[in-house]
Parts: structure tokens; sequence; C-alpha cells
């Protein structure tokens, strides 16, 4: 069961949006440099994150990304959503149904009780994931990297914003 | 995020044997019928569920499968972590430590915000799978399958599975 890699990329580049002062944005290059990562890729996600309508890119020379909702109305299952997809984490594909000792399809009105239990638990994950917002991560974040990483990324930000 | 085909296979396997009398076991090609499975594709999974100690292969004629323990002594979990592994769905590559801003190794020595909250959602998921055995499974399919299922499947078993 493995997320794929942009689901890392989102979350930490909607995170260093959430950073930004209001009216201002970063353009693709600059997201992808703060971590060394690729930017053809990276804008892959970044266009996967605008449909899903939790950032949002401004045209033009001064354009760039911004977010498209405050930090506490984004949750972290948005984010994993938005790049890696909906899909549950099982699949039932009704082998009950097959095999010699298959009913008719009307006795099977109620789902396998092995695909309830599974979507049980991914309700779990999901549940889990949407309790923690993006201002929560910020919160955390501040005591863990310090006041020397904040510092760094504040001025990195800040001369490589665009104002609006 | 997705879970192989093989998890699928593993449950209701493991659902079949629980059915079996004391001292009874099901060849590979019995299960593979039951519900219309690729035998050489089941015998792997069987491999992976006998190495974690949920079944256990009797060699020779009369020998075949049958679990290694009480249907309420195997969780969900082991079955699903036996087929499909223990990775988790999130991994962190530590992509805060790369680009411009990086600190000093020794500035990360606490574990990323979003390395934490997505461990915490993996554990949810943990947590809903184990709370689930395999007893609590077939408790709760028989109402569901109804009583002619549950008789064509024992009429079934008891005509292939093989007294030790």
């Amino acid at each position: 069961m493995k997320l794929s890699e942009g689901v890392e990329w989102g979350l930490h580049c909607v995170a260093i949006l959430a950073m930004l002062p209001p009216g201002a944005t970063l353009p693709t290059k600059a997201l992808a440099e703060y971590h060394d990562l690729s930017e053809t890729y990276l804008a892959k996600h970044l266009q996967a994150l605008t449909n899903a309508r939790i950032i949002e890119s401004l045209p033009g020379p001064k354009g760039g990304y911004r977010l498209q909702r405050a930090p506490e109305d984004i949750t972290m299952l948005e984010v994993v959503e938005a790049i890696d997809g909906r899909e549950p984490s099982f699949r039932c594909t009704e082998i009950r149904q097959r095999g010699p000792l298959a009913l008719e399809p009307a006795a099977y009105g109620v789902p396998c009780p092995i695909h309830i239990a599974m979507a049980r638990a991914d309700k779990a994950w999901h549940e889990a994931l949407r309790a923690q917002t993006i201002a929560d991560l910020l919160s955390q974040s501040q005591p863990h990297a310090g006041a020397q990483q904040l510092r760094k990324s504040e001025q990195w930000i800040a001369g490589r914003m665009r104002r609006t």
C-alpha cells in the first residue's frame, strides 16, 4: 500500500505557500528550488492541486502560485487525494460471486464482510488526515525546525515571491 | 494507495480454511477452485501466509492447508501484511533536508510534522484491521450470505477436504 512520491512534494509545497504574506505568489521554479525537486514533475503536481482548488495560479510575469483558501481550511486529506486520487486502498472484485459455489446475483445484496472491514480501515485513515490542516502542520513545524529555519525560509521566500 | 489483488484472495482463503473441522486440510487446487482463482498465483500467496504462521501446510497425498491458529487469534491486519508487506503508505524522503535552505543534519532530530501526521493515519488504519479477527468475519458473513450459502460451502468443503 503505497502513496506516490508526489504526495510528499505536494504537502511540502502547500506548507511553503502557506508562509507567503497576503497578495504574494511563488513561481514553480522557486517552489522546485526550495527542496531541490524536479520542476517538470512538480508542475504536474501543482496542476493537480490547482484542479482541486487548493492552490491557484496567477498568470503573467508577476504570476505564480498561492493558496486558494486559508491554511486552516485545507486538510491534509485534500492534498493527498488531489495528488493521489480517491481510490480506496482495497478493491473488492467480488470473488465470492465466482466459482462453483456462487449463488444467483440477487443473493449478494449486502457487501462482503471483508469489503466492509477494509472500507472501515480506509475511513479511519481518511479521518486522521481530515483532522489535520495545513495550519496545524505549520504550527507544529516551528518548534521542530526552530527559529533558525523559519528565519531562513522567510528571507528566502521574500527574495523570490512576486507581489500581485 | 493500493493494496495488491492477493490481499482479497488471501483474506477469502483464510476465511475458507476457518470453516474446516479439526484435523482437516484443503489442497491448493480446492482453494483455487472455490472462488475460481489462478492456482499458480494463489500458491504464492499461500506461501506468504505460511511464512507468517497464519496457515500451515501438511505434506503428502493427504496433505493440504489448514489454519495454524484459531480464527479468533488471527487478525485481518496479519493477513494483509503477510501478503502485502509492512511498508508504510507514506515514505518520507526527508526533502526538507534538501535544497538551499537545508540546515546541518543535527538540526533535524525530530521527525517532520508531515511524516508524523502520515504515520498517525497509517496507525489508525492498522488499528482498525487489528481489531477485526477472522472469527469476526465469519460471524458477520453468515447472516449476509445466508443459510443457503453456508450449507453449500460446508458440503463442498466436506467433499474436498483431507483428513490428517
